[in-house]
């Protein structure tokens, strides 16, 4: 009983330098970084720290224990570096060790699908909703239990759509190819006369214009990454942790692999924002053992 | 897949008159009318038909199996009344049967719980949160399993509060009295240091001053009913369905028990609005069977 007043009180100390402490993004690799414009577009003074595991990413391939590990050692190390909140921007990496990464942390930790799910759920009219993303991420189900967990009356209806992460990593976001791709993928869900569509994965806003092109009118596209920069500004607006002061924001990018490679991807995906990049060895340093 | 289709068809006929159409809430009493009293701030315009099912509240005491198959009956009977959303607006009856009037209805039907939960995940700072309700929504655990599934990491201490409801239902709200009883169920929740107390019961926002005086300051109370009012707003924006002319919304107040008392208390609970009351004879008529 001592303890927990003990603690509340330090934690009130803290709590008044927090506005300006920065919100960190983790994800394996780039696809976060749709999630930290997300971020950045509705919080505009806000400061980013984005951590992108290139060197152990892709997730999708790994072991789902291993994952956990990384998630949870990867919002310990956003934490030691003062952040506010962080965001598990990965769909693999929130599926695998939200959960654990909410436990070993004493500040919040979002994750992807439920915000994903919550926005389908209240956007669809017909209740019928698919969801695309990548192998992982659908042969976890996580998608399906989340919405159905807000609307035990909801359908799912889940496709992976594994190349869409290769056109996107190669640029190629528009034209003939790409859009033959996701026709393909597209089609068994359109015949399930689904109304809402679900970008299960971080990658898939930078091809929201084809998918949208291909779903035609009358279908809901529901991204996460602005699902969750709603949330991240309703967590920061409710405990009262918005940066309240003019000076403009500062933003850094650390990646555990090839920084160049990083730096120019990330214009494409982010824009000229990503102005120096920053390596950060494995395993990572100061991280509470 | 063609019965698929022609479903999704059926809809869009359909949808195009929802925006004039009434929200449905409903309530084992009159509690509800603290969720409706906030629908109203926050959603002037929208016609409502409040049920209050007097006569066979309050559920509290009642088998779990009874309660849900009392949930599906009146949703099913808002739903064939027209309504384009339901509201369940009572702990009880969202703990035993929400899922089932969510699959037995084809409009959205939301509950108090899950927005009561997440409300307190985004304004605790300690992550230390306490919930007051009646014994039987305490004894359900709904509320620490939903706000678990929001952020695991946070700790829970519920307490059930069964005076607090009398109090209410004898419009004494504020005194020595009801000062004294608070005081004696929110000592030990204080004592375990939580700074969010979730009000899980819709008589208690009408205590809320009494509550916010003992809990003192720094200590955010949680209302689920403006939590499910933030909610049935963000669903009725999403779809489009918001009533969008400017006629003055029509309500209408139906009780399964007696009238005079319904529109006496009524009026404590939401205000002078309440005018006329009718009265709805038992079992439900016209109810899909």
């Amino acid at each position: 009983m001592t303890g927990a007043c003990l603690e509340n009180a330090d934690r009130k100390e803290e709590v008044s330098t927090l506005n300006d402490a920065p919100i960190g993004i983790f994800d394996s690799g780039l696809g976060g970084l749709t999630v930290m414009k997300a971020v950045m577009r509705r919080l505009p003074r806000e400061s980013i720290i984005y951590f992108g595991d290139s060197a152990r990413g892709p997730y999708g391939p790994r072991d789902i224990a291993e994952i956990r590990g990384f998630a949870v050692e990867i919002a310990r190390f956003l934490e030691d570096m003062g952040v506010k909140i962080v965001v598990v921007a990965c769909n693999s990496a929130t599926s695998a060790g939200l959960l654990e990464a909410q436990r070993a942390c004493r500040v919040p930790v979002l994750g992807v699908v439920e915000p994903g799910a919550r926005g389908a759920v209240q956007a669809t009219l017909n209740r019928r909703i698919a969801v695309i993303g990548t192998r992982a991420t659908v042969r976890s189900r996580s998608y399906p239990r989340a919405i159905r967990l807000l609307d035990a009356g909801a359908r799912v209806f889940s496709r992976a759509c594994p190349t869409l992460v290769d056109f996107v990593e190669r640029g190629e976001v528009e034209g003939a190819r790409v859009e033959a791709e996701v026709r393909r993928y597209l089609a068994p869900l359109l015949g399930q006369g689904v109304d809402t569509i679900v970008l299960g994965c971080t990658h898939y806003p930078l091809l929201r214009g084809v998918i949208a092109g291909v779903a035609g009118e009358g279908i809901r596209l529901i991204s996460s990454d602005e699902e969750v920069a709603r949330e991240v500004e309703e967590n920061l607006v409710r405990r009262g942790f918005l940066r309240d002061h003019g000076e403009p924001p500062a933003h850094r990018f650390l990646f555990t692999g090839d920084v160049d490679r990083a730096k120019e991807l990330g214009r494409v995906f982010l824009g000229p924002e990503v102005v120096e990049v920053e390596k950060v060895g494995l395993p990572l340093r100061g991280v509470r053992g």
